[in-house]
């Protein structure tokens, strides 16, 4: 028998971030000129570190699909320019007042808050500048770019991410009385949005039809919120040490949480129900021969993850 | 002889201003659901007044081209998003710190920091995200719509706006040790950038070829550098009643302007000659055809506003 050599999904994993990395590093902008400040500020907070999930979900969903075209970069750097933008202005005096994200100082501590404003408001913009980019790019119609600058625009605005994040900063003042229903549009909004978006995208550029692409948002609405719902979990059973942040602040705060209103059991187990049927979903695809087997891993890995 | 029925510049403006209004405000989100509250401070900031002048240049300079498509109007809505939202977050307590605007509380004033920040964010999403609804308009190819939004893009951005914004800031520290180098970046960058996005979205969705979008651009900047030391020459001259915000702010701050670099005199004419110029080469399209008077007469005004 010849060797086995198989690579562990965390080999694998740690090579596909690097290489999303690499593709969000393309689009940076260069620090220079009279602007060069903005520029430091935008590119500190993008290589401050992070899972890069979004970016590697639409780029595995992508592949599940059939793309193989480079078109699918600049949306992966978009949408990572877009999550890293809500975390520098959430994390501003004005919203949350935190000083470290993933151990690291956060942006306004480093900056300071005028150039925080500006480098979050300069990395939403340039999401946009950046996946325009695609339309000079040869692969795929218009029509399909334009649909999926359309998706990543609406999960991302007020109908989307930050319309959760305006509800979030509603429910801080109601304490302990926030309902479930104001939960999950917290959860399905501030956070399944994005993942949404991550995942239509890929799948539209690839050219899914419509139904395959409600699949996806289906699939991408229970991992976000079962992604949510570990984040709440963490912050219970995590150290800042694993975490890279502190822990406790959901209660510090007097947040309702998936857990406090659920209890710590229940929110696990509802948790790895709703990751169980997004990959049910997803793998529904392979009798149409759509399979892409780390993508259901990563997919997986998000229940199990510790930070 | 007949009767003579002229209506006025102020007449034809105000007529016209509000036609623009009317464009806007049927592009702005119903304020409804469980993020209603940032709706309603996106649209209390639209809503604050205002001259307009980016949508209505923008749609002048489309008609002075030959358009006559609807296809304009998400673009109208969009810039005049985009300059709001730059508004909202430059009154910010983290950037200015202005109490007002135009006569009337400021967005933070009203809604407090952390949803002025979302809803600064939330203009500046849903621009792009309304601009996108050109593409599900019949009128023109969509290699034009993409590259409007590009132009757009561009202009508002770090390449842009932002990157005005920055230097802005990095100039306050250095008060009277600006140059005159670093004023004009940030005049050309600050406020023309986003008077050229206008003008130039307003040529290329009309069908202009390279050099007349060439020739905007140029028309554009001078209008633009022409604007904003007007704005200087006006902090100077005028009264918080007249103006309808606080003035004598650029002294207050010790902040170079082209008043401090070239005195009151030189700014006025160096002004003039710059609108004047632009005038000269808008009325240059006249012998292919291309041709708007109240276009050249909104220009003209720009040098004689008192507001």
């Amino acid at each position: 028998m010849g060797m086995v050599n198989w690579m562990s999904f965390e080999q694998v994993l740690n090579d596909k971030v690097k290489e999303t990395e690499n593709v969000i590093g393309a689009y940076l902008p260069k620090e220079q000129g009279w602007a060069k400040t903005v520029m430091e500020a935008m590119n500190y907070s993008v290589n401050a570190g992070g899972k890069r999930l979004r970016p590697m979900l639409m780029a595995e969903t992508y592949k599940l699909f059939g793309g193989r075209e480079k078109v699918i970069e600049p949306f992966m750097a978009a949408i990572e320019m877009i999550h890293t933008y809500s975390l520098v202005h959430d994390d501003l005096p004005a919203m949350d007042n935190d000083e470290y994200r993933r151990g690291r100082k956060t942006t306004w501590v480093v900056y300071g808050d005028a150039m925080a404003v500006l480098a979050g408001d300069g990395l939403l913009n340039f999401a946009f500048e950046t996946a325009l980019k695609s339309f000079e790019m040869p692969a795929c119609d218009a029509a399909r770019k334009a649909r999926a600058l359309s998706i990543l625009a609406n999960k991302a605005g007020i109908y989307g991410m930050i319309g959760g994040q305006t509800a979030d900063i509603e429910a801080e003042n109601l304490g302990s009385q926030v309902t479930q229903e104001h939960l999950l549009f917290i959860h399905e909004h501030k956070t399944a949005a994005l993942i949404q978006a991550a995942m239509m995208v890929g799948a539209v550029l690839a050219g899914a039809d419509d139904a395959q692409v409600e699949l996806v948002e289906k699939a991408a609405y229970e991992i976000g919120i079962a992604f949510q719902i570990q984040d709440d979990i963490l912050d219970v059973t995590s150290t800042l040490e694993t975490l890279g942040k502190p822990v406790g602040s959901d209660a510090k705060n007097n947040k309702t949480t998936y857990v406090t209103l659920r209890g710590l059991e229940e929110a696990m187990q509802e948790q790895k129900d709703m990751s169980n049927h997004a990959v049910a979903l997803l793998k529904s695809l392979e009798e149409k021969g759509f399979q892409n087997s780390f993508l259901i891993e990563l997919i997986e890995s998000l229940i199990t993850r510790i930070r």
